[in-house]
């Protein structure tokens, strides 16, 4: 999917949404225990119920990986549903990936060769060798991170190049720039950090911008649309606890629905003060 | 395993050889692919032609994960064979990992609860809490990325502090020792820059080092002693290529024998020369 291919879709569907699918096992609901496969089971109700209201869904690979391969295979069956089913709904491997270059060559073969993923986020820490396999395949895309939600985002990137002054999430930001384009790349910019959106559109005014940590993570969707929306919205805010768990009952797929049409409506007010539906 | 437990290993078999285990569907024997799981009847082969020379093996998870979950069932076989064959051995998933504190905590339970691993690779852009789940395990080890082996390594971990003119991986070093202990975390440290390791040696001299890079990526062994070695040996260097793939043809598991016993050898007259055997 390209740039303009994904802010249609956005349009379409009046939001921005991305459903964040953090899929853990402790947390479904009990009776799907009993399914012979529990996870995918949850996801797909969780998608055929919320995929009106988003543009994207985020499977965080480790909720995954921390059921061994049986996970695996709830994840590739989640990933083939939605790509057969959905194709216009934009799927994202939250896999913080990241390694010396021949090693993310097989990354993104699994990504984006073995699996149907539009985009995977990757760790900037090894530089552009680590970064470049991945665009190396149309219309598929990395999602560095610059700016995380979390507490520890504080402990290096927010230190300051004696250079120019630069944060190093800025140099991130500046830096890879030069490895890929508007086209393949994208950055995380945690919602955390509202105030920094402006600082960061000023750096990349024409990236989409992932901006995880609006709800659970405490995040206001206004403030990041205000600071951080572009001439083709540029943003996918993902939310993944507050919708997914929105109950933990029998009725789980049909509160999630609910929660993400709650937040499609929010953005959809939002897309139109920005003069874009 | 702890510390201690890992040093008398290195000086019972008399080496600090960790064997890569990247292996790669696309360069395993022909002959191996009419089996029904081929990457594990190339590990099992490796393994038991390399164990007696080799204190720790290193799976690369790219490898496996680009089969999907195919590829995974096949790095969970080979991380059992190896715990329950060889139980002294240290098995280190080289995984590069790093996410928010509570995703963490997954990764850790994948790593140390359903598999048996005792040290994971993980990423240090995300800080603290993205590092510390995996140290709340009794026995298992961080293995924090430092300064690495790839070209890509100066984009960011030589940036400056222009606080205090550390470069960032210096930064890495002296900032995550509050997070854990000589007993919790080491550290990888690439081995084409041997120079780099008497100044990382100042910063960290108790710690365990993993060096990649030697062989392939072109470190020197010798170098990588004389300036990385500390009263415990504080060194495990990894050797993939070179060794797994010593032969392509029948006799592969007797080539890969050799080679890691070439390079055991080496490592006995480095140890000797330190008076740590």
């Amino acid at each position: 999917m390209n740039q303009q291919e994904l802010f249609e879709q956005i349009q379409k569907k009046r939001s921005f949404l991305c459903v964040g699918l953090d899929t853990d096992i402790q947390k479904i609901p009990e009776h799907l225990l009993e399914r012979s496969d529990p996870l995918f089971s949850f996801n797909k109700d969780i998608i055929d119920a919320t995929a009106e209201f988003t543009v994207a869904y985020k499977p965080n690979l480790a909720f995954y990986e921390s059921l061994g391969s049986k996970g695996m295979i709830s994840l590739e069956q989640t990933v083939s549903y939605v790509k057969s089913k959905y194709p216009n709904i934009f799927v994202i491997a939250d896999a913080k990936r990241g390694d010396i270059g021949n090693t993310s060559n097989l990354y993104a073969r699994a990504f984006f060769g073995k699996q149907k993923y539009d985009a995977v986020t990757v760790a900037p820490y090894m530089g552009e060798d680590s970064v470049k396999p991945f665009m190396t395949y149309e219309n598929k895309w990395v999602i560095l991170l610059a700016l995380t939600s979390n507490k520890g985002a504080s402990d290096f990137q927010f230190l300051k190049d004696e250079k120019n002054g630069d944060q190093l999430f800025e140099t991130v930001l500046k830096t890879s720039q030069n490895w890929g384009t508007t086209e393949n790349m994208m950055y995380v910019v945690g919602a955390t950090k509202a105030e920094k959106l402006k600082e960061i559109r000023e750096i990349v005014p024409n990236h989409f911008l992932l901006v995880p940590g609006v709800g659970a993570q405490g995040g206001s969707l206004q403030e990041v649309a205000q600071n951080g929306m572009n001439s083709k919205c540029g943003l996918l805010v993902n939310s993944s606890r507050g919708i997914i768990y929105a109950s933990t009952d029998v009725d789980f797929a049909e509160m999630a629905g609910k929660a993400a049409k709650a937040v499609q409506q929010e953005m959809e007010v939002l897309l139109k003060e920005g003069g874009l539906i």
